[in-house]
């Protein structure tokens, strides 16, 4: 498989392709990006990896921190987690508290921003210095100690994170938060606000191609069996209300984030990083969503 | 009109009635009372009062203050309050973070605590010393000073005023919030934690069925037309989603409170306040409901 | 109370105000309209009867025809009435299934179009033949043997009523229809397919302003305390999505219909009906809303 | 890897396994089923087959045949079909009418029954006899004649309809149903009551394993791209609001029925179908979901 080639042709015809799309306005430091930038990277688990555009250009992360910080949480709390969230997709956007309410403080899943502020409150709870062991773990995943959270970032989303606050407060009368309000906060406010490069990324993802063990070292970070389920859910609840979308189109598990970044895996086979700041109606990158279908596509092969 | 037997029979009746309801769960300092009182006065326009039972013993206020807090919003910032805050019903809890959430940010009525924080984030706007001025407003509609805040409850309702919390996050997150949050809740936490009798909340009211004056000194404190507005938004709002069953079967404005206490007003006739703290299902008080319905049957008239 | 010239200077008012609003797209038929008509009749219970416009002009009545589908069944049912259907203000569009569903099959109020069907049902199970039996009623009502059903219009509503027959299918899955879908449907497009004019509907409403007396006979179709009820369900209930609206800018109990009439009343003094096709975007008559809050303006007095 | 063994395994845990769950009671035609039968065959690519219970005894398939008409409508009417039927989980039961309303008409998968209702819809109109067209597909995809339409259960389900006539009947409000409401129920019935085995349905499933080829002719009956896609739907919306559940703990592509089948694939190597009656409160095969999880927990391999 050329997967070079498949890259270089993706980028090239994105380049021509209609230029949609918009800019988070919730998150103003976020705006501050180049619109048109693209980047793709692509890691086989022998080794191997394929890049082109902005592969090195660091970018917000944001909600693809979530499948980071569930991966931590379950590592650490174990099957435990999931009596404090589910794992069925929403159906709602991302963050929706009409359907928390609903639910009785139970988020739906671990990757929308309810149930990504229990896993945090989990991560205050269960690391010793939360905000260092958390970059500690990602530097790690990724093997490279140039990994940073954006503070600037980070205070921008603190200032405008009325909706997150409402949102930890809401599972707060319910129960399902056992740290201070402001506390949880300030760890996901951070977490959202690591920057990575596609490069980066997709090192990090190899993990979830390599159910669950670093591709270097050969370290089990979480088992075989976790890491299917976490990829099961990345498959279900990885992109907001466009999941089946992109499992009808693309056919890998992946996860986006509102910086424009999507991280996908190709169990057994390779992980994929792709950047394009442009997002759609439903918040994931418009390119990003594009060239991973046509990734699929061209390769032949998706997990069905 | 025998009120006075009336009022008598009243709770002569009731005292055998069946001991049904519950005390509030979510803020502890409501539960130091005593679950069986019953207290129940009727203020004439003409000057006379009626009073039967525990007509003298103060209780937590609770949402009934809601009213007053709207009227002082109305005297000060006029017509422009409505853009901020609907008058329909809700046909939802009182603590609907999802209704809000769906109307985008602009509470149904003023009456649902949604809306009651949107009037005192415009109190705290407007008034110079808002707690200070708030209580001589209700001092003043009471023709006494021996009024006051309940700090303790105050206290109570901010530990487990995370519901509300997060109601204001998420008003603020469409903006409309213009003060900080805790200045908001701290007002609101001490607006619901006045403490009053059945004698005083009954001659503050007489204010809504005088359309806007005082019966003492004949002082108009909102305009014939906005009082009679007031009323309305109390028949259609002021028993959270039993408002119809309250226009069904008493017939008359009024407003609730957890707290176990009902004011209501027979436009140009009388007002009337009751107490007993069981609260139904609603989480209106049981026996109050049942006063007042028996009140109207019994004296014959109703506003339908 | 100079009524005349209200009734007159409103009519000329009107005249010259903005010409907004639209005609209901779901029944083709009642496009077949003149859009600017407008007609106002108020009849006092003294006898004496107001009139401007046009005011014989026989429209569709369409759910101002389930208060007297309501009344006939409260007639000949009782209180049992109330175990199939709820007096609550729906806070949702008239036609809603979602809250139907989300309420277990028990319509919020009789006045939104589930509630009005399982009322429907009552009557095709309690009278001989309902059709005629209801037409005699409002007859009766309205002192007139001029009135009928307009079937073209009837026939309008059958052929788009899908909506409708959802309710009555999802009504029926919960156990709260007992006749046949099409036997209930057939009751329902005729009742509101009925053709009255304001002065017909004007007389009709006197009724209620009566508390359930006939003012030409005497004669009692419901009693004192059912007609008060009638009355309350028509204040919290009696347009839609906009009821608080109307109770706050007219305080009256009334209920339109998408022909572009509103009944309304005022309780021991005088009956009101309005008609202008064109309706605002709740589906109310939009120059009917306005001439009902100058009328309360004008005379100085609402129920509040 | 030894199939047989797993299979036998299986049966025999599940025997002492608790005896959770209930039989359907929406369907009473439904209830006259062995309670306690449990029968599994799996059949992999290279043309063995593996069974263990009551494998060769017929069930009712109910909402596993919604899988079988997509199949048919993506052949016949092409990528049209999604302008009319969503690929997003629903969130929500399965025949939620709130969220049809919500979503203006438009069903979020076809595996809900809205959704299945349209693609009925669809082949009623494709079709030239289309009971006997769509039996005959089903026929030639389990290499069998022996299989029909169970016209007690079909008519059990007409007379216990009423849910599913009135999303009919919204569909068509909103402009997504094309045929007589009568027509489409009687085709979507009549599907639903097809009776099979797990031999014959874990054959039919090949199709979906081998990619859109029969596996015995080596006809494609879709081809590649389609049959991805079909099996993307099913991983996300295959199980109603368990379909993340699913996914978490079986990994593979699959659809249940409320006649206690489910039917499930490992794209490339095998198809796989169980029956167990009773259900659990998700609507779910009590023994079945079981029993796949055990089977990809025991073969080691799941899609991720």
């Amino acid at each position: 498989m050329d997967y070079q080639k498949i890259l270089d042709d993706i980028a090239a015809e994105l380049e021509d392709y209609d230029r949609e799309g918009h800019l988070p306005d919730y998150i103003p430091e976020l705006q501050q990006v180049k619109a048109d930038a693209f980047g793709m990277v692509l890691c086989t688990l022998d080794g191997q990896s394929y890049h082109t555009g902005d592969s090195d250009h660091p970018f917000s992360i944001q909600s693809i921190s979530k499948v980071l910080s569930l991966t931590l949480a379950f590592q650490r709390a174990g099957e435990s987690i999931w009596k404090r969230v589910g794992v069925e997709p929403s159906g709602h956007p991302f963050n929706s508290l009409g359907q928390l309410e609903y639910e009785n403080g139970i988020p739906r899943n671990p990757l929308i921003n309810a149930g990504a502020l229990v896993i945090a409150d989990i991560l205050v709870s269960r690391l010793d210095r939360p905000l260092d062991d958390f970059l500690a773990f990602v530097r790690k995943a990724a093997g490279t100690e140039a990994i940073d959270y954006n503070h600037a970032v980070a205070e921008s989303e603190r200032q405008y994170g009325d909706r997150n606050a409402a949102l930890v407060h809401l599972l707060k009368s319910f129960g399902n938060i056992q740290n201070e309000v402001s506390e949880v906060l300030e760890f996901y406010y951070h977490q959202c606000a690591i920057d990575m490069s596609c490069r980066q990324l997709a090192r990090t993802f190899l993990l979830y191609a390599n159910h669950g063990k670093f591709s270097g070292s050969g370290d089990e970070i979480i088992n075989f069996s976790r890491s299917k389920r976490i990829n099961a859910v990345m498959q279900t609840c990885g992109f907001y209300d466009e999941a089946g979308e992109f499992t009808f189109k693309v056919g890998l598990p992946g996860k986006s984030g509102v910086g424009g970044g999507i991280a996908a895996i190709h169990p057994g086979r390779y992980s994929v990083a792709v950047w394009s700041p442009l997002l759609n109606a439903k918040g994931n990158s418009y390119k990003g969503m594009k060239a991973l279908e046509w990734l699929t596509t061209r390769t032949g092969f998706s997990i069905f």
